[in-house]
């Protein structure tokens, strides 16, 4: 048991927001921010299920969430857990979302990630993050309906992963990569996201689709900016998503006019991210981003990150009661 | 003008086979194998053209070539290179075919390559391979329609090779990866074998696909034999040429078997290729594949190499005459 849990049996632990997929890699790279983060506290208890007692937080979506274990990723990434480790315990688990939902961030996944870090402390012989992967796919899958680690993988390592069924590999970031994130106040039709994806795919642009990503990949291993930028460009996914996503156009362009490598979708939307080869250019093109939402009516929040963003990691667990 | 070519007035190079694509890379990625070649002999002339004085060799289609400059790789290679440079002599070209025409191993690259590293030796200020890469897409553009590169690039540069419109990226290639290319006796419908690809792709295969790209890419650069393995896998294409070619399941299976990496259709067929953690792996296993075409009633060639192929270079010109 860390130092962290040992005060008063609660162990708590944040998992930041992160950007799954990265445009070109669908389901399959995603990356870190350093922006909104769900904090999830838990404790051990003398049941043998796990009991979500609050969800606390006034992000978008919060209030809907289930409170009952099965239907909630934090829940069901710790019944797994339990079951996996044949535990003689349950699980106590306090969320406080931070991450609104549906915004393309990964906010379902993050508590689970979170649920995960902070009861993994709790253990006689804590797991390795490479051994939480499953049980955090198990979690987000509650919430998406399948089994893609393009969110949870860079919450539980940070920085750019590749999410892959049964494992995760983490990937080269340069130093000097930044990210811009700009959420605006729209609602997504996630059902729709997903459905305009189903007509299939031309062979121009599953090929072109492959070679902008073996450009991304060689520009990362690389440090390559030319190849990242000629790299980060989705041909499949975003030409059928980005209509639903109103001032995509524009935001995008704002984006590149600015300097930006690249610019993309994050998630399903709304957010829409771009990468940039210093803090200074990412900082001026968030605000050019924000101006192109607002032209197109909506509010914003920008979050601007290092490409390499953090991981899951515990806090102190002050404050929390049942 | 090259020590080689001073003797006589002829230029002599070599361009090697290559596998193009190498399956999860459609259009994209090549290697160079130690295996056939075609030679081809350069020499200035008086006039302002290009003359195919005479095309040698006896493998399979070397007597439908066209001798016309304007229809043949190595002859519309070299116009184009005239031109660029603003050549004030034009060339002789006699063209030896090593390599079988349809074999799917690079045989209209090959000629167009060869010659232009044997004129290129002719030239007061010689380009680079680099240099030489669009005369080369323009050259091979004459056989295939269109510019690809993924034969071209690893032949002017050697091993595996990334083709991109305006440049190629050579890729690290471990010293241990081997490969077996087995070309059967069968002709391929070439027309067949580009229509099978032209209806859509799900979704689900693209990004399959993707993903297999990511971890062969990713297990090159880290010389990690169970990535390069787990990635070496075509879903797109091969499923749609494979039973084009008589025999293919079986030589895949006796690969496979053999403990092959991966395996797949070079180019467009009916050549197989395998790739292999060891030279002596890869030998018994070019004799199982072999047997799998013979049981199939196909009698076959079977070529050695290393992954790191060889690339195009200058040879003695001794015996070339007019």
């Amino acid at each position: 048991m860390s130092e962290a849990a040992r005060s008063d049996g609660w162990s708590r632990a944040f998992a930041p927001a992160s950007v799954g997929n990265i445009g070109v890699g669908f389901d399959l790279l995603g990356f870190s921010i350093d922006g909104p983060r769900d904090v999830v506290s838990v404790r051990r208890s003398g049941g043998d299920g796990v009991r979500i007692l609050r969800i606390e937080g006034d992000v978008p979506g919060a209030r809907d969430l289930p409170l009952e274990a099965e239907a909630n990723t934090a829940g069901r990434a710790l019944l797994e857990l339990r079951q996996a480790i044949g535990a003689g315990f349950g699980f106590d688990v306090v969320i406080e979302k931070g991450i609104a939902l549906g915004s393309g961030l990964g906010g379902s996944a993050a508590s689970c990630v979170a649920a995960l870090v902070a009861a993994n402390a709790l253990l006689e012989r804590p797991l390795s993050r490479d051994e939480l992967y499953r049980f955090a796919l198990d979690g987000e899958s509650v919430s998406s309906g399948s089994r893609h680690g393009d969110n949870v993988a860079p919450m539980l390592l940070g920085g750019v992963v590749m999410a892959l069924e049964d494992r995760m590999i983490p990937l080269p970031v340069p130093d000097w990569l930044w990210s811009v994130v700009v959420h605006p106040d729209q609602v997504l039709h996630t059902r729709r996201a997903r459905e305009v994806l189903q007509a299939p795919y031309s062979l121009h642009d599953a090929v072109a689709q492959s070679r902008h990503l073996a450009l991304f990949l060689t520009g990362l291993q690389r440090e390559d900016r030319r190849l990242i930028g000629e790299g980060l460009r989705d041909v499949l996914v975003e030409p059928r998503r980005s209509s639903l996503i109103p001032g995509f156009d524009a935001v995008k362009a704002a984006a590149l006019d600015s300097g930006a490598l690249g610019a993309s979708i994050s998630g399903a939307g709304p957010s829409v991210f771009a990468w940039f080869e210093s803090r200074d250019l990412a900082d001026a093109a968030g605000h050019a981003m924000q101006q192109a939402f607002a032209n197109a009516g909506f509010a914003s929040r920008c979050y601007l990150s290092p490409v390499a963003g953090p991981r899951s990691e515990s806090l102190p667990a002050t404050g929390v009661s049942a």
